[in-house]
């Protein structure tokens, strides 16, 4: 693939693996619009956050390359890949970082953890224009085809206007069928966590282990501007996610207690 | 260790394992605030950010107990750590969160992959009062010493006072001598990322692979309301951190691109 000077050229991850559906259904997406190299993990590395590999070295993988993208497989992390490519495998920067689509959805807190957002935000760190879309399903037979529609839309959006420095998205879509989805809320994450973390078992030796597990609690389940609410009420939620995570409304309190 | 009703129960962690000397001095001027339940890794899980263990299951041992602490090993990342001791291992929500000392700054947008800032912010999802230090070396003669005059400053205001809900603190402290330190500042987050990230290697069978490395930009040096700014000129940074990553000044301009 030769990347030309007026090519879109889309850089494309996820935190489920190459071999997952939402990441093939966003990559044919992300098609109609550029040029596109797709790095991500053989295995999935859901839930981990913006982690990056210190101790282990880093492989990549050329997999497949025509006219139109390339594929690579590393064994790191998301923000790893996105590292990688920009840093190394890429002739330029690219004009869009996107990931996805998540199997399950990132609102609320989630986007913590999700390993699909932190791709997004390290694309938003280099400068670059970077959207994260997940479905708001766990089932093994999620139909994401319903996400196509959506992922059009905000890229179209994003094609026409980037976003402001150090501001990425976070695209959430509900899991039914397409004329039941009500439209766009552009939003704000809602406030909530998660309870009941572990299953506590024996293993065969009669030791104890835990397995992550856990209930979400949404805190503000009125509140009709928030990620959670308009994915209840069958709207895709868009979230403006920043980079940077200082409590500025908190500032001046806060220097008053110190001195 | 009975933890009585008054008591003040403290959770300690961090991201550079059980036998840094950060936490070692951490956990030394947490017993002069209460009752301290310190629980970690074995090796190390720096730049783990908030990551979950979701794949293999976690495992934990009590090591060492006494009228005054509880110390536990853990085999997960400092969020899994901070979420297993609430939900498996203390009797009670503890009054306070606390992690590090870290070995290496944790300013600017080093807070999006810090494991020590992640077990802060986990506390404080929990609605616990939650706080991160870090020393600003990465030297492996690190003084750590020169930490414990700030650390105990920032917890008495904390017993004073708790902290508004979904902000913790991150604290960084200057590795210079203790007559050199200004004080402390309360500032933001400052503007920054990493350049030059990747060192390519052949290995002994001549296949290319990738360490992580990188240089640490400064996108505003001259603003001294930042905590880069702080530690270049020798006083302690406090920022307020938040949970809530929504970019909340630019939700209505985001409203109007999607009406």
């Amino acid at each position: 693939m030769v990347i030309e000077k007026n090519d879109k050229l889309i850089l494309l991850t996820n935190d489920d693996g190459l071999y997952a559906n939402g990441l093939k259904t966003l990559f044919e997406v992300m098609e109609e619009f550029g040029k596109v190299v797709m790095i991500s993990t053989i295995e999935s590395q859901s839930g981990m956050s913006q982690a990056l590999t210190v101790k282990t070295p880093l492989r990549v993988k050329l997999l497949e390359e025509n006219d139109k993208h390339r594929v690579y497989a590393c064994n790191g992390t998301p923000t790893d890949s996105i590292k990688l490519a920009i840093n190394q495998l890429l002739e330029r920067i690219p004009d869009f970082v996107v990931s996805g689509v998540n199997h399950g959805a990132n609102a609320s807190v989630s986007v913590l953890y999700s390993g699909t957002m932190a791709a997004a935000l390290e694309g938003c760190l280099y400068g670059i224009c970077s959207v994260g879309f997940s479905l708001n399903s766990f089932s093994p037979t999620a139909d994401f085809s319903v996400c196509k529609e959506y992922i059009r839309i905000v890229m179209k959006k994003l094609s026409e206007e980037s976003l402001p420095p150090g501001i990425c998205l976070n695209v959430n879509i509900p899991a039914t069928e397409a004329d039941k989805i009500k439209g766009i809320k552009v939003c704000r994450q809602s406030r909530g966590n998660w309870k009941e973390e572990f299953e506590k078992r024996k293993d065969p030796m009669g030791k104890t282990y835990y397995w992550l597990t856990g209930i979400f609690q949404n805190h503000e389940p009125e509140s009709v501007d928030t990620d959670e609410w308009a994915l209840a009420n069958n709207y895709v939620s868009v979230v403006p996610v920043s980079v940077d995570m200082t409590a500025h409304g908190y500032l001046d309190k806060l220097k008053k207690r110190f001195y």
